[in-house]
């Protein structure tokens, strides 16, 4: 079983993404013993939103566009209104989020961010959640969409909101401890 | 031919509607002597989205629980990322929303606002556009995406975003002034 400490995940977002939702997992999945990098479609630092209006910035690590899926084990996908909407008209995002569902490592979206599932299509026969908002968006895309904290299907992971982001942590973790390579057929 | 100087126009939004998608429609439609009114899902004023941050308000004239669909002619329907994500979660709201999509008067939306015609399932077959960043949810709802600057399909009127706007309101104007009552089948 691969040990959550040798694990390096990716968390991807851009301005608008909600402040809890990539700040807890961040911190949280550091402090198990996990690397943690995080990209974004613009240089510098992205600007949460923290509930009611922006909040404070986290600093970028590496470039979308430079991202190399091989180096990772899991792509974390923290929501926001405005986040996920941006990201999903923008390619080098698009592109680093098709090769991790292809690739069968773990993808974890919390809250909007399963728009960016449906905008890869990866939803398809799968069961999952997202926020209530999306909900009709989410089964549109041909999901079995679940009223539950976390969701679970072929390694892809999704929750409700930042309510349920203990149980959406541990999921990650439990997941990359489980290894979920090359699992999914491309 | 209705005039547009006896319609009676509904606007509604929430916070986070996009600022020109609400100011414009509503002076150009005044001017062209529409009585316009603003609705909404709170009392008092609700505060625009002006293209990258919180702008002013707007007073709201009535409560989306106290409409009488029977009274007006149009439903005009603003976007912005926040806004039709707050309403479409709101029954008041979708309430209103349905009721004119089942009365066969005009309804158009905007930008984001295609959401909410997605959450009416009001788009099955038909045609339509909306915001790009939107346009796998359009489609995924049923209807044949145009990347063009505003499509009806039987009174039901959409456009791309704020740069689309004299277009949709000559469009809101003339499908008004042909009385498009009683067209659609529940």
């Amino acid at each position: 079983m691969p040990s959550i400490n040798s694990a390096h995940i990716l968390i991807l977002a851009t301005d608008g993404y909600e402040r809890s939702e990539l700040r807890v997992p961040l911190d949280e999945l550091q402090k198990r013993g996990a690397r943690v990098t995080v990209a974004s479609i613009k240089e510098g630092s992205i600007k949460s939103w923290d509930k009611t209006d922006w909040g404070d910035s986290v600093d970028v690590d590496l470039l979308a566009r430079d991202v190399d899926v091989n180096q990772f084990d899991a792509l974390v996908l923290p929501g926001g209104q405005i986040n996920p909407d941006k990201l999903r008209v923008d390619s080098d995002a698009m592109r680093v989020i098709s090769e991790f569902l292809r690739s069968g490592k773990v993808v974890a979206a919390i809250c909007h961010a399963p728009w960016l599932l449906i905008e890869a299509d990866a939803l398809r026969g799968r069961r999952a959640t997202s926020y209530w908002s999306i909900k009709t968006d989410v089964k549109n895309a041909g999901a079995n969409w679940q009223d539950e904290t976390v969701v679970t299907d072929q390694g892809i992971i999704t929750s409700r909101s930042p309510e349920d982001l203990n149980a959406f942590i541990d999921k990650i973790v439990e997941e990359v401890q489980e290894g979920r390579h090359e699992r999914r057929v491309a």
